[in-house]
């Protein structure tokens, strides 16, 4: 298995990638017969944290092909793995990579998706996209299947035609998970947004820096600083994105723009702060909103506990609220905390907690249901 | 030495006591003379966390006094040990512990607080608490020295009568010392608070819990969870105070009500959420603030790079911004991301990241500042 270094506590309770399942869910037989018009796939950057997680998520829920190509860099090709009991090798990603490929996954960042993308476009695959190159470009729908899947009507496998469809960033889509069921309730208005967000973010080896710092601390050595300039374990900072003129970094301004787009909104107003916290793998937003009209906490929480992929963790009584850890290589995110905000006035204002995998919702489980949408 | 276990991880990027300077600033003569009419100190609750850093405290800033008396629970009574070169015994806190004792520096819980603040007051005996039984108390003055330093006029050693001034919550004076200035040059209207608090405010035993389950979890093991109900290392949590009617928990209403009594300004709109991160011994607050005045946030780096302790920390181009490490065993408040809110009209808004000492300037400096301002 070319799975990412598994730590014996990475493993167990805070474990990198999910080993893929090797038994399939369907029976063989169904299994053979609905592979005949299964679309054929190709997964670019799959020895990244989230390539790994695009092939979990796949396995687990029973994603139907008649192929797939696991492609990433030179640096990786020839290397072979087992997947639901098939042996693969790695391919180096290529133009010709795309021949016949129905659907491509892509998350090797945003330089690989600006070269390839187009190219598979070109050649009739449809991409789902998880950097940011597409986003905001207005012919590129940017979804969250749960949020807004009208953004991808038309596009379909089998019309003989590519397209683009961008993953939003981890923190929009964990944070609008939440908010949109209030939203199309109450209509917000204002949204203040404080992250805390997971090592997983910045990449794999980010994941394995946090570690290694952690230990060295813990012997009282001085962390090495490779990933990041500064210690990260035992410590928090501003999000390592660049910062911008308006004094915001790239991830936050992700969120104010990323929102508008969704919710197909040019008026909403959003302000965010992006800290990272030394956390593995499953972010933490602090989220306030404002309303037009007004949503009392416990319709809210209603709403919440209706909505698809939407747990809500919320026992004031035994202190019981969304936590990384609760999250952490679940599809659900969760929301807790929900309470009317006393610094508003009546019912137009309230406060949540949201937890979500970064690595399962806010990257690889986003971008399969945006393929399975497209079946 | 009387201080708490010193992991060689604590001693040196995160120790957990400063070790009191056992060289005084002052020429021995002069403080001889200083010694007779300096005031008689007692510290309450001298083996906790905070306890010990009112010693380094008192040590750095070569706080005057003819003599100081060590208290705390019978468990700890006739333990000695030295400070400033002498030798010191723990004594049990009784009533008569406050007998021709001038100044007392609670930090030993509000029960305690409440059984002996009046005692000691009773008994002539200015009461600097650090607890949170006589916050809310109009009687009782809520300072931060930088902040309303007024609240406390006409209380000064020498006038023969006891008082009880308390310390406000460490994550409000860590909030106030950045957003007051603010405050007094555009008036805050309304403030949303997301905390990042470290484990140093749930006293030493969480601190050395979340060393030990750190380790526990690198090596594969279950974490031991006595603190606190759930897994903390590379996790976070909703802070663990008890949780209201309103669905605030106890920490975040400190910040609303604690607030409002120190700027004296009933109408001033706080919400605030408050999550413990798997840091050792300092905050950090991402915090949004909205004026009735306008005001640039140049404007805004100006008033606080001139305002007493405070440090600016805003280096957008190599990224550079508070962390909790960087302000560790340091005195001052450290504010960056320093930027016009998006998501407010004109200069009406601002975000700001600040982070303090938990332990120094959100408990002991401050208290020993207090006594300052009573000699």
């Amino acid at each position: 298995m070319a799975t990412l270094s598994h730590h014996p506590f990475l493993s167990s309770k805070l474990r990198l990638t999910t080993k893929p399942k090797l038994r399939p869910i369907c029976p063989t037989a169904v299994r053979m017969s609905l592979q005949e018009t299964a679309p054929s796939l190709a997964v670019v950057g799959v020895t990244g944290a989230v390539g790994q997680e695009f092939l979990s998520v796949l396995s687990d829920r029973d994603f139907p092909f008649r192929s797939i190509k696991m492609l990433a860099s030179k640096r990786s090709s020839g290397r072979r793995f087992k997947f639901q009991g098939h042996e693969y090798t790695i391919e180096e990603l290529a133009a010709e990579s795309f021949d016949g490929v129905d659907i491509a996954l892509f998350s090797a960042g945003g330089s690989i998706s600006k070269e390839f993308g187009p190219i598979a476009v070109e050649k009739g695959t449809i991409v789902v996209d998880n950097s940011s190159a597409f986003r905001m470009d207005e012919k590129v729908p940017l979804v969250i299947p749960e949020v807004n899947p009208e953004a991808m009507e038309g596009i379909k496998v089998g019309m003989g035609k590519g397209a683009l469809i961008a993953n939003p960033n981890c923190s929009t889509i964990i944070c609008l998970m939440a908010a949109t069921p209030l939203h199309r309730r109450a209509k917000v208005l204002r949204m203040v947004v404080s992250t805390y967000q997971a090592a997983s973010g910045a990449g794999a080896a980010a994941m394995e820096e946090l570690e290694l710092q952690t230990r060295e601390v813990l012997e009282g050595k001085p962390p090495t600083c490779q990933i990041f300039k500064q210690q990260y374990a035992f410590n928090l900072f501003s999000h390592n994105a660049p910062v911008l003129s308006n004094g915001y970094n790239e991830e936050e301004m992700k969120l104010v723009k990323e929102t508008r787009k969704i919710w197909n909104d040019i008026n909403v107003k959003v302000t965010a702060t992006c800290i990272r916290v030394p956390v593995m793998r499953a972010h933490a937003e602090s989220v306030n909103l404002q309303f037009e009209n007004p949503l009392d906490e416990d319709t809210a929480r209603d709403i919440l506990m209706n909505a698809p992929g939407v747990v809500v963790v919320d026992d004031r009584a035994s202190n019981r609220f969304p936590t990384p850890l609760g999250v952490s290589n679940k599809d659900d995110v969760a929301v807790g905390r929900i309470r009317r905000d006393v610094s508003q006035d009546g019912n137009h204002g309230l406060d949540i907690f949201v937890c979500g995998d970064q690595i399962r919702k806010g990257a690889a489980l986003n971008a399969v249901q945006i393929a399975e949408m497209l079946l």
